[in-house]
């Protein structure tokens, strides 16, 4: 779990970047019959090559970069090599304020035009959730309370969190996501700081 | 939105299904910087081929079948030409009880060797919602509250959402995310069914 990686991380994020664009032209494409099935056999051709030398386990967990620091790789939402995730880049403030902007295109729709209600509780948990991690301690979600304001539309959001109160290794959490007209969905959560090494 | 597609249901489904493996292989390798190469110039070539042709918009949307049924085909959750999802299929009793089985791999980690949280969220608005659909009026999220009891293991899981009580066109629904070992996420939903027409 702690093997230092081959291949340098930034050739990941760009093989990672191909396969998220690979993914909505799958979903936005229209061509015809002979083109999905040479299409098919170019895709089943780069994951036979890709699966030529695979790390052991199920879960590709978390690793460490050349200089040892931990990577999330593997990550729905943040992880570089994860073609589901954004990926969304958390910035955090002085004042532990997490915030994140992203596009989220037609690979994250639900009602038509719009964000699937459920992928806005997936960028709420993880931003929330990120207010109360700290350097060697993740937090676990507790609870997590969502109310959706308006729907919210495929595009360009923002999303914010910050702690509302602390008691020992629980963080009270706040924060909500926009887009360019204001809010559209706000969220509530309580976050659980564990020991990796205890309780795994 | 409407239009017929061209090319028949299963061979998208075919296609979808490679890319999620795609997805998985690009987490998990372990190959060299001139594979990686390769596989990225693959992948590249096919993205290029089925933006050849390209339905109009900047979302997959809504559209029908050969016989004119609905057919949620980008959805992140049920969409058949989304690789990001697993995807569910959900089912239906004759008493409103929703409930769908599934496996997560690799791709929807968060904690090494478990589910992203907001996964189990996202899981848990689709289920719970699908209560609330009705044909021709699908239901949006007004509030979601979840309950973390324990970590998910990636694996096999199984879904359950049902109505608790309804008043008009809000749906009240509970439910829950188990694996082999039991109940591992609890929630309950507020869901609004709309008039697409209406609304949009």
């Amino acid at each position: 779990m702690t093997a230092h990686p081959t291949v340098p991380a930034t050739m990941c994020e760009d093989l990672t970047q191909s396969v998220r664009r690979l993914i909505e032209a799958v979903i936005m494409t229209d061509v015809d019959e002979a083109t999905i099935h040479t299409v098919r056999s170019l895709v089943d051709g780069a994951s036979e090559l890709l699966e030529g030398t695979r790390v052991s386990g199920d879960s590709f967990g978390l690793r460490h970069t050349a200089d040892d620091a931990p990577a999330v790789w593997g990550n729905v939402v943040i992880g570089v090599r994860n073609a589901m995730a954004p990926p969304l880049v958390i910035e955090r403030d002085n004042n532990g304020r997490v915030t994140t902007e992203c596009r989220l295109g037609p690979g994250y729709e639900g009602p038509p035009g719009h964000v699937h209600g459920g992928i806005c509780a997936l960028i709420l948990d993880h931003v929330l959730g990120a207010t109360a991690h700290r350097p060697g301690l993740p937090a676990v979600t507790a609870t997590l309370t969502i109310r959706y304001r308006r729907p919210t539309r495929l595009g360009r959001l923002r999303a914010e969190g910050w702690v509302h109160r602390e008691e020992g290794a629980k963080t009270f959490a706040t924060g909500h996501i926009a887009d360019d007209d204001g809010i559209t969905v706000e969220a509530e959560g309580v976050f659980i700081r564990i020991d990796p090494e205890r309780k795994r």
